[in-house]
C-alpha cells in the first residue's frame, strides 16, 4: 500500500524535480498534481521532460484548490508556491488531518516579526509558526520526523548553514566574523517571464545582487544563532552565475582566540560522518559533482597567511536546495528510509 | 609614420585579443607576430576569426627567436608568453633598445625573494626587476609613460587593486580585514589541452581552486602594500566560473573607525572620476557589460547590519585584465592618446 | 563635419549593437537614440556596455516621435523596430527627405500578398515597396548607395543566400532540392520577457521551431528565386542552440547534370574574392570565429557517396545578420568606405 | 541474490553514466570497475560525483587485465572503451563464458570490409562480428536477450535510425533522398585533453565537422538498409553544439510516390506506441527534455510547399545514445524489466 502524495504547484523548477523525484519513489503514489495555469493539462503535456513516465502517465494537472486536493486522497502535500501563498494553503490542510512539506519562506521563521522585515509584510499565519519544523535533516531530523508542518530550507541557507552550524555549535569560530560570497545557478531565480532572466542577459554573465539583506538572511541567521546561542549577524553576497543548477558558497570566517584549524576539521567530519547526503571531503566541492544529486558537499580550507578560515559548499539547488530536501523530510516524516528516491 | 610593434606568443587568447585590439589601431603597424609551434603559418590560418583582416593580411607567424624579432623593426614587443619564458626575451630587446609591454609575471613584482616564494624558483633576471613598472596606468600612469619594461597587470590584481587602493591610500579601511571572493571565466587558465579545461567539465560547474596562497596573490598585496604604506595581507578565493571571459571580485572588508560608508563613495567617485576606463557607477557590476571592453566596473555597498563594507567589480579577464590593458599601458609609452583601439 | 544619424528603437539587441558601432565610427556623430520606454534616461543607463563611451556621453533616449526624431537633425535613420511598426516611421522619414535604414522586414519584400502569406496581416504600406533595395551590399551595392530604404536584411537568409546565390545564378545546383537546417543563437528571439527564453529553459536546449514556414523563408526565396530567374521554394528548419549569438546554417543541394564540385568551389572563390566581408575559406565556419565581427564565413563540401552537395555559413546574427549589415549598407548610402567601423 | 557486473573502463563520460544508472539498479552489484590509469583509487576519488553513494562504497578501480577481471566474479561486462581496444576485452570474456555489453564501434558492423573503410584498419576480430547483436532494443529486442555480445549503437545512429527505420521498412520514403543534420553535445567527443574541446573554444561555438564521412555513418547505413532490404546512403553532418549533452538530429527525406504524410505518423505511432522509451509526440524534440533519461524523442512535420519530410529527434548522448542504452540492453540479457534503473 502506497503513501499518496499531493503536489501543489508543480509548474515551476521546484515542483517540476519534485515530480520527477516522486515518479521514482517506489513507496509513494502521486496522487494530484496542481496548477492554477495548467489544470486540466496532461502532466506529461506541461512537463514534457515526464512525458511518458509511468508514474504519471494519465495524470493531469488538477486545480489548485482545497476541496479539489483533499478529495485526492493524498495524506502528505507538498507546496511549492510562492511565500504567502503556501500558509493559504497549508493551513486548511493541517486542519484536515494532512501533513504539509512546504518549499516556500512561509514557515521557516520562528519569529513573526523577522518575517514582516524581511519579506515587507505581515506573516500571513503567524500564529502557526511554532507549529513547524525548519526542514533540514542534518539539523532537525527528530522534529521534523513528527512534524505537521516542514519547512523545508531554502537554497542558499543549506549551503552557508550546513557548513557553520557545528562550528559556531562548538564555538570554534568568531560568529561576528562570517561573511560569505555565494553563486547561483538561474533556476533558483524561478520560471517566470523576466528580461533579466533571458539566456542571453545571464550567459556569460556573473554579478552580485540582493545586496546587502536578501531574504535568505533571515532564516541562515535563526538557524546560525541556534547553534551559537547568540544572535549572529552576517554579511551575505548572492551571486546569479551563468548556469542552470547548482549552488556554491564560499565563506571566511575567524577562528576563535586559541582554536586550531585541525578542530575545524575535526568538527565537520565528526558532524557529518554518518549523514548520507554530506560530504565532507578533501576536494573542493564543485556544482557539477552535486547536480542532479541530494549531496551536499563541504571542504574547509586555512589561510595562514591572514589567518582566516575558509569553507566552501556546494549543493544543486532545485535538489538539496529544494526538491530532494522536501523528499528527504517527507521520508523522515512517512517512516521511509531517509535516503529513499535520492540515491 | 606608424609606430611597428610585434607580438610574441600571440597565439594564446591574450595574444589573439592583442592581435585584434591592434589590428583596430590607427596608429600601429604589426610587423611580426610570433609562435614557436606555428612559425611560417599565415595569422588568418592559426587566428582563424582575424583571417580577412586588413592589419594582417600577408602576415605570417615567425619563429619566437630574438634575432628574428629584432629583423622585424619593430620598436616595441608585447610579450605574451608563459612566466619565466618572458624575461628571456625581454632582457635582449631592452638592451637592442627596443621597449616591452610584458603579459607575464616576471616582472610584475619589485622583490625577487616575493617571486620565489609565489613562483618556487628563483627570479630569472632579478637584476632587472628595477626597470620594470607595474602595469595599471590608473596607478602608475607617469613612470608607464617612460618606462623600458611594463609588467602589464594579471586579470584578478587589476579587479582586486583598482577598488582598495583608493580606500587604503585615504586609510579609509583596515588592511587586514579584506578577503576576496573572485570569480573568472575559463579563458583565463589559457589555451592548453587540459581534462580539466574541458567544455564538459566546465559547464554547469563552479568551484574553487588555487587555496589559499593563489600566485596573483604577491602582486595584489605588493599594491596594495604600497597604496596603505604597510604591508597588507589579504584572503583571496578564485573561482572559475562557466562562461568563457570576465572576471568579477566580491571584497569584504571593514570601515576604519570614524569612517562613515559614504567617504568611501566620495573616495572612489574622486579617484576614478576622470579615467576613461574605470566606471564607479550606481549599478552592480556584471561581466557581460564589460566583456570585450577596456572598461572596469567598480561598485560599492555597505552591510550596516553587520558593518561591512562590500566592494564589487567586474572587467573582461582578456582586455583589462591582459591585452587591453598591455595596449593601454602602450599608448601611454608610444605617446598615443591613451584610449586609442579601446574605445 | 559629421555625418549625423539617429537610432530607433534602441534598446533591443540589435539597437544596441547599433550604439556599438556606430560608436565606433569616426565620420559619425549619433545625434538621437530613441525608445518609447526608456525615454529620459542617459544611454549608458539602459545600455550599461555603452556607459561611458564618449560617443553617446551626454547622450539621453528620445521618445520614438516623428518629430523628435526630425528635430534631432539626423540624416540617416536607423530602425530598430518590431515588423509593421517600422514602416509607420519610414515612410514620414522619407517624405521629409531623410534616408532609412530598416532593420525590420517592413521593406524586404518586392511582393506585398507575399508579405501577407507570411507575415499573416496587409502590408502595412505596399505602395512604398518599390522604394526599397533588399540590404545585403555583396547583391545590390549599387542600388543600395542610392536608395531612399535599404531593408537590411535578417539573420538567417543573410547566412543562407549568400552561399547559394552564385551557385543558382550560375545553374550549377537544382533550385528545388535546397533543404537548410540553420542554427541561432538565443539573441535572435529578441530581448522580450518570453519564459522560453529564459536561461534555464535553452542551457542545454536544442530544439528546432517555426516549422515548416518561418517568416524569413519569403525573403530568402526572393532572393533566391532573383538568382536562378525562377522561383525558388526551400526546406528551411531553424533551430534555436544555447548561446547568445552566431547564425550557423548546413544547406543540402544536388549540383545540376554535368555540374563538377569543383565548379562551385571556383564559382565561390570568384563571387567572394574581392568582398570585404565574405570569407569563402577551406575551414568549416564556427560561429565563434564570427561574432563581433560583420564577417559571413562560407565553405563547400562534396558528399560524392551521396552526390550531394553541403554548404555551411557561419555569421554573427547581431552584427553581419543585423547591426553590422545595417552600418556597412549605411556606409555605402552615405558615401563611406564600406568596411567603416566594421574591421 | 544480485546480477554481478563489471565496467571496463569507466573514468570515460560513458563509463562514469554507466556506473551512476547501475549504481540505482536494484537487481544488480557492481563487482569491478576498472581504468588503467586509475587502478588502485576508490572510485568516489576519480568520480566525485558518486562519492558517497552506497553502491560504489569501498570499491575500488582494479587495472584493466583480464584475469583481474574475470577474478571479480562478474557474469555480464560493460566494456567502455575506445574502438579496437574493446574487442581485446571482448573475446576472452566469451570465451570464458562471460557476455559482454560493448559501448564501442568493435561489433556494430556487420561487414568487417566496411570496418576497414570507416575506420581506416583491419577488423581486429572480423571472425566473431557474427556473434555481435546491435544493440538498439527498439530493432533487435529477441537477439539481444539471447546475444553473447551486444555492440550498444552509437549516440548519432540511434537518433537516425530510431524514426527511418519504420519508414523504410514500409517503404513511405524514398532511400536516396535522405540528408541529415545533428547537432550533439561535447561529452559526445570524450573526455581527453584536446585544445579544440575546451570550454573556451566550444562555448558561443557552433560547427560541423567530420565531413563528408563520418565514422558512425557505417552503421547508420547497415540498420537503415536492412530494414529498406536494400543498400541506403544517406548524407551525414553532424554538429558540435554548446552543451554538455544532447544529440538533436533533423532528417530531410521525400516520401515516396503516392505516399501522404499521415501514413508517416501513423507508421511512427505503431510502431512505438509500446515502446517505453521512444516518446512520438506532437511537441518539437527538445534536448533538455530528454538529457538525464533514456528516452529518444520523435516528430514529424511535412513541409507541402516543399514536398519535403523533416523528421525530428533527441536523446541524452550519453544515456539513449550509449549508457542507458546499454543499460537496457543488459536488462533484456539478464532477465530483469527491461526499464530498470532507466525510469
Amino acid at each position: 500500500m502506497k503513501t499518496k502524495v499531493a503536489i501543489v504547484g508543480a509548474n515551476g523548477y521546484s515542483g517540476e524535480e519534485l515530480c520527477a523525484l516522486l515518479c521514482r519513489h517506489a513507496g509513494v503514489e502521486i496522487v494530484a498534481v496542481s496548477s492554477r495555469t495548467h489544470a486540466g493539462k496532461p502532466v506529461g503535456e506541461v512537463l514534457p521532460r515526464l512525458s511518458g513516465t509511468p508514474a504519471i502517465a494519465g495524470l493531469s494537472f488538477c486545480d489548485s484548490k482545497i476541496d479539489v486536493l483533499l478529495a485526492s486522497g493524498a495524506e502528505f502535500f507538498f507546496l511549492a508556491l510562492p511565500h504567502g501563498l503556501a500558509s493559504e494553503f497549508a493551513l486548511p490542510l493541517i486542519k484536515a488531518g494532512k501533513r504539509v512539506i512546504d518549499l516556500s519562506a512561509d514557515f521557516r521563521l520562528r519569529d513573526a516579526s523577522i518575517y514582516e522585515e524581511f519579506y515587507g509584510e505581515a506573516h500571513p499565519a503567524a500564529e502557526t509558526l511554532g507549529e513547524a519544523v525548519y526542514g533540514i535533516p542534518e539539523l532537525h531530523r527528530e522534529a521534523i520526523a513528527k512534524a505537521k508542518i516542514v519547512a523545508s530550507a531554502g537554497c542558499y541557507p543549506t549551503s552557508i548553514v550546513l557548513p557553520l552550524v557545528p562550528l559556531l555549535a562548538a564555538e570554534l569560530i568568531e560568529p561576528d566574523s562570517i561573511a560569505v560570497s555565494s553563486a547561483s545557478g538561474v533556476s533558483g531565480a524561478g520560471r517566470k517571464a523576466d528580461v533579466s532572466l533571458l539566456y542571453a542577459e545571464c550567459n556569460e554573465s556573473l554579478r552580485a545582487y540582493g545586496l546587502p539583506k536578501h531574504r535568505h538572511l533571515s532564516e541562515i541567521e535563526q538557524e546560525l544563532g541556534a547553534a551559537a546561542k547568540r544572535p549572529v549577524v552576517i554579511t551575505f553576497v548572492p551571486h546569479l552565475a551563468p548556469m542552470t543548477r547548482g549552488i556554491h558558497s564560499t565563506i571566511f570566517a575567524q577562528l576563535a582566540p586559541g582554536v586550531q584549524f585541525a578542530q575545524v576539521e575535526e568538527a565537520l567530519a565528526a558532524a557529518y560522518a554518518d549523514e548520507p547526503f554530506v560530504r565532507f571531503r578533501g576536494a573542493l566541492p564543485d556544482t557539477k559533482n552535486v547536480n542532479g544529486t541530494n549531496f551536499c558537499d563541504i571542504a574547509a580550507r586555512y589561510d595562514d597567511r591572514a589567518r582566516r578560515l575558509i569553507l566552501l559548499s556546494a549543493e544543486d539547488n532545485l535538489v538539496k536546495g529544494a526538491a530532494g530536501q522536501a523528499v528527504q523530510n517527507f521520508n523522515l516524516m512517512a517512516g521511509f528510509d531517509e535516503t529513499t528516491a535520492l540515491l
